[in-house]
C-alpha cells in the first residue's frame, strides 16, 4: 500500500509503497483510511522535535487524525465488524488500568500512539489500532469530512467539556487563538454553556469568523488586548481562559487575562509559563491542563458534529499530494484542516 | 486601651495606649481579644513588605489573628451578644455580593481585612470587626487557645478542604512544609481523608512530629527529596502536593514531585514558579492557587479542634511582650505559634 | 395604599386600603412594586392548602413573585439605593447562617417569605423586603416584564442549572409539563446545555410551542408517553427526567422514564411518590428534590433574560382587577404568567 | 470438580461433581477458587427471587463473592499471568460501552454476572470470569480472608464513597443496620471523612460492635429511633442517612431521619419507599440509588483493608460443607461473614 513514511528529520517524508499492516493480537482492529487529518504536530515530527521523547524506529508511518471503515478484526473484537465505518481516537489504550477505568484515556499506562510513538500512523491506505479506539458512526458519514475531529477536534472540545461548571450564566470565557482548535473550542463553548465569549485573535479574519460561529466580543491581539480583555469584564479577567497559542508570551498573557478564583486552560504549547506564587495565593487562581480528549469526548463531539453544531473547513488532498499539505500547512496556506484521502 | 502599632516600617512596633475602637455601623460588633496570634505576615507588614499593596495610614494597629468576647453589637447584629465567646474571620465580608453569596467569603468586593487593610487589627485590647466575621464559640473555649486557627488554620484547611475528591485511598498527598500550617495540613489530612501522606521538610524534628500526626512517610528535604518522593510514589509523584513553602526553589520541586493529571497546591508564596507549558499539555498537570479560608471553613475547623482531631502547640505571651513574640518569631524560637494575651 | 389581601380561607381575597410598610430594621427595604406574579400558590394559599404549615395571621397581603423600584431603605443598606430598579429574591435570608454561607440560600435558618409565611406580600404598591433580596436591574427594565422569573422562573433554572453535569452532549433530558415553569426549564436546558430535549405534555398546543424554543422532540401524555419516551431512548429512558408536575400520577410515569443511573428531578408536587426499593439499587437510579432557586440563580436568569435567551408571555392586570386575574389562572384562562401591575 | 448448585428453587442446592470451566474467548481467565463468600442473595436465588429476572438455565453453580488464584488465560490477557493472587470484581463488564469508558462498571451494556445471571459461579472449585474482573493482589494474601469484600465489601464502600463530598467535618452521617454491609460502611466513614457517625440498629450487641469500630453515637432501632436521631441533629436528621435495611418500613424511616437538602442512600432493598412529592420540594431532599461498586471501588478497598482499616470477621467453611452455611446463614448463626473454602 501507499504510506506517507519519514525516513530522516529534516527532510521531507517519502511516498513509499508497503506491506499493509497485520493483526497482531485478538483486539487488534485493522482500518481502511478514508481521510487522515494534517497536523502541526506532523511537522514537528518532521523536524525532530519529537525524536528524543517517543524515539521510533525509522522509517514510519505518520499521521494520527483518521476515519475510515473496519477492514479486519482480531477474534476478541466485539464492538465493531468489518464494514462499519469508524473514526479513531488517537492512543488506543488498555481498558484494564486504573485510569482508563476511571475514564481517564490519555492516563492509560499501556497505550500507543499510532503516527507518533513507534507505531506506524494514518497518512496510508491501512491502519493497525485496536477495539477500544473505534467510534462507530453512520454508515453514511464520510471519514474525510469528520477525520480532523479525532484529534483536533478532541483536544479543544476536552478543555471546553472540563470547564463547564465555572461557565454559567454571568461568566465570561476568553479564547486565545481563533485557529483550527480554537474554532471548535468557540463552537462548543456555544452549543454547551451559557457563558459569555471574548475571542482574541491576531488575524481580523478570524475574529470576523469567530464573531459568525458565537464569539460575544471580539479583541485583536495587538499589544493592548490584556487591557482590552480587563475593560471587558470590570476589570476583572475571564473566569475561564483558554489558551490555544501558550508560546511566545501568549502564556502569560493569559494569565493576566484570567480572573481572581479564575481557571487559565492551557491547550496550546511551546512557551514558558511564570508567575510569582504570591499571584496563586493572592487572587486563589488556577492553572490548568488539558491533553488529548478521552474516547467519549470523541464520541460527545460526533454528536455536536452530527447535530451541526460544530463544523470544520477542510482542504482535501489525494495521499500522494501529502507533501503539498504538509507545505501547504507549513506556509499558513491551509485555512481549516488539510485532509489525506488514500 | 494598649495596642500594638507600626509607626514606620523597617522599625519595631510600639505598645500604645489608644482610645477603644467604636461601633461604626449597624453590623459591626466591638471584641475584647482574648488572644491574638503572631504570623510571618505581621514580621512582613513590618518590613514594609505590604506597604504598596494594602497603603495603611501609620500608625495602625498589627493582628489578623484573633479570638475573644463580644463586647458591643450594633443594633443589626442578630447572630452574636454581647458576652458571647468567639473566634474571628480574618476579613469580614459583606455578604451581599455574588461571590460571598456562592459561599466565595474571599473574593467578597466589599472586604477588608483588620491588622493588613488600613484598618485596625487585633494585637489589642479591644478589635471592631462585624457580624459576619464572628463564629460562636462554646463558652468554656478559652479564645487564647484556638487564636491560631483564625487564619494559620483556616489556611490550611481550605486547600486539603478543596483537595479532598482527588485523594481517595489509593492516592498519595505529599505534604512540602511541616512548619505551622503544614501541621495543621497533615491532621486535616488524616481526619478527613484515605490517602496516604508523605511528608517532606528539611527539619528532622519536625519530620518525626510529622510521623505523631498522622504522616505515614516522610522525606528530608536534603536535595534527593525529589527523586525520594517519585521512589515512593512507582515513579509518578503525588496526586496532589501541597506545596505550603513556595519560594526559594520549593516551588518547582513540588511541580516535579507532581503525579500526570495530578494537582499542586500553592499555599505558601515567595517564590516564582516556572515551568514550560508542554508539561501542562503533555501530563495534564494542574496548579492550584489557595487563599485563607472561608468562615465556613473556619466553623468546620472549629468541629475537627473541638474533637481533638486537629491541634497546636502555642506560646503565650502578655501583650505587652509583643516585641519578644515579634523577635523570637523572626529568630525561629518559636514552636507552633505565638500567641499575645491582652 | 391598596392591597391584595386573604381575609378567610375559601373566599375571595379582598381590595383593601392599608396604611404602607415601613422600614423595621436596618437591613430593610422598601419597594414600590413595579409587577407581581399571580402563582397558582396563590390559589392555594387561598384555599387554606398552606394554613398550617404558615398560620399567617389573616387578614394579610400574597403576591411573593415581585419586581419594582427601592423607595426607602434602613441605614445598615449598602447594595441599593433609592429609585434603583430591583427583582426580588422570594426569600429574605439572613446571609448569617452556615447555609446561606455556602450558597443555599433556601435552606437558611431564619429566612421568611413574604406572602406565604406570616409577612405581607407583593400584591400591593409596597413591600417590605431585605438587602439580601434585592438583584439590580439595568433602569430601563421595566419590572412587570420581569417580575414572574422572581419565583417561577428561578425554580425551573435552578433544577436545570443543577442538573448540568449530567446533560453533556449525547446524552437525553426529559421535560414533563411544559407549562410555565417547564417553559423556562425548555429554554434554559437550550441555552445552557448540549443535551436532546424531548418535552411531555398532554396539550398539542403546549408541544408546539416546546418545539419552537428548543425542544428536539414532542411526545403528547396520553398514556402511551412512558413507552414513547422509552422508544425514543433505545429504551432506557431520560439521563435526567424533570418533572414539573408531580402529581396525579405523574410522578410515577417520570420514574419510568428515568434511565438507569439517570435523575429524576421533582418540582412540581401535590402527587405520591412510591417505588421499590430495589428499583434504587437495580438501577441505581435517584430522585432529586428542588425548591425555588437561590439569589444567584435570580442573578443569572436574569442574564439569559436579558440577553433574550429567555423569555416569558405574560398578561398585565392592574391591581384592582386581581380577582380577574386569579379567576383566569384558576380557569385555565392565563396564557404564560398573569402579572399584576399598581 | 466440586461445585454447589441449585437444581431447582425451595430445594437446597447440591453438591456436584461437574467438569471445570474452560476458557472460551480471548479474554477469559479461569480462576483456582481460594474463598467464596455466602451473600444472602444466595438464599434468594436458592427461594426463586431472581428466577423471573435473571431466569438461568438450571442446575448452575452460585457464588459471587470470590477470590483466588489464576489458573488459565485467554490470548489476550495481559494484565494477569497464571498464579497471580486475584479478588474478583463480581460483574466482568466489557470495557467498551460508554457506561465502562466513564468509569460506571455496573452501568456496562455487556455485562454478565456469574452466580447470578445465566452463568456458572464460585462456589466451586474453579470459575471463569474475565481479564477486567481480576484484581491482582500481594501474593502473600490469603483469598479467604478477603472474597467477602468482592460483593459485600464494594457495595457499601461504593455508597459512602460517592457521598463523600456532602460529609465535611460539622455533619452527620446516620447508618441504618449494622451488619455486614453496615459494619463495612462505618468503617469506611470513619477512614475516608470527617462526619459525625450515628449508628441504629436493632440489636444492641451490633451497636456495641459499631462503636468500637468508629460510631460516635449509637440509637436502638426501638419505635424511638426517628425521634432519636432528631434529637441528635438538633432537629433536622442525618446530612447523609445510609439505609442498609431498606425493607419492612425502615425505608420510610430513613426518610424522616434526612435532614432538608440531605440525601438518603438506597443500599438494602425489599421495601417500598413512598413520599409525597412535596417532601422532594419544600425539603429539597433527595434520594441516591446504589448498587455494586466498581472495579476500582474494589481496588480502592483493598487499600483500606490492606491497611488494616476495614476489616470484616469471617467464619470459614469447606466446600463441602456449603449446605450448612446456608444454613447458619438463614437462621442468623453466622456473625459477619461465612466463606466456603474448597
Amino acid at each position: 500500500m501507499k504510506a506517507v513514511r519519514v525516513h530522516e528529520y529534516h527532510s521531507d517524508p517519502k511516498i513509499d509503497d508497503i506491506p499493509e499492516p497485520e493483526l497482531q493480537g485478538p483486539l487488534d482492529v485493522i482500518v481502511k483510511i478514508g481521510g487522515a487529518g494534517v497536523c502541526r504536530t506532523d511537522l514537528h515530527i518532521v523536524n525532530g522535535d519529537w525524536a528524543e521523547a517517543m524515539n521510533p524506529d525509522l522509517p514510519y508511518v505518520i499521521g494520527h487524525e483518521n476515519a475510515g471503515w473496519v477492514h479486519a478484526v482480531g477474534d476478541g473484537v466485539t464492538n465493531v465488524q468489518v464494514g462499519d465505518t469508524v473514526i479513531l481516537h488517537p492512543q488506543p489504550s488498555c481498558g484494564l488500568c486504573l485510569a482508563c477505568r476511571a475514564g481517564k484515556d490519555m492516563q492509560c499506562e499501556n497505550a500507543f500512539f499510532p503516527g507518533l510513538s513507534n507505531n506506524d500512523g494514518g497518512m496510508a491506505e491501512y491502519l493497525r489500532t485496536t477495539a477500544r479506539a473505534c467510534v462507530k458512526l453512520d454508515p453514511n458519514t464520510n471519514p474525510a469530512d469528520v477525520a480532523a475531529l479525532a484529534d483536533a477536534g478532541i483536544t479543544a472540545y476536552h478543555a471546553v467539556r472540563k470547564a463547564v461548571p465555572a461557565l454559567h450564566p454571568g461568566t465570561t470565557a476568553v479564547v486565545q487563538g481563533a485557529g483550527g482548535l480554537g474554532h471548535i473550542g468557540i463552537q462548543t463553548l456555544a452549543a454547551i454553556t451559557g457563558t459569555r465569549i471574548v475571542v482574541v485573535d491576531r488575524n481580523p479574519d478570524a475574529l470576523a469568523l469567530a464573531k459568525q460561529i458565537g464569539a460575544d466580543e471580539t479583541v485583536e491581539a495587538n499589544g493592548t488586548h490584556v487591557d482590552a480583555v480587563l475593560d471587558l469584564t470590570n476589570g476583572k479577567g475571564g473566569d475561564v481562559v483558554f489558551d490555544f497559542v501558550a508560546e511566545q508570551g501568549a502564556e502569560n498573557d493569559a494569565w493576566k487575562m484570567t480572573a481572581p478564583a479564575g481557571y487559565m486552560y492551557v491547550i496550546g504549547y511551546g512557551g514558558q509559563f511564570t508567575a510569582p506564587t504570591l499571584d496563586f495565593v493572592a487572587g486563589e487562581k488556577n492553572v490548568i491542563g488539558n491533553i488529548v480528549g478521552t474516547y467519549n469526548d470523541l464520541a460527545e463531539l460526533m454528536v455536536l458534529a452530527q447535530a451541526g453544531k460544530v463544523t470544520l473547513h477542510t482542504k482535501q488532498y489525494p495521499l500522494d499530494a501529502a507533501l503539498d499539505a504538509l507545505h501547504d500547512l507549513d506556509a499558513g496556506r491551509v485555512r481549516g484542516r488539510a485532509i489525506l484521502v488514500p
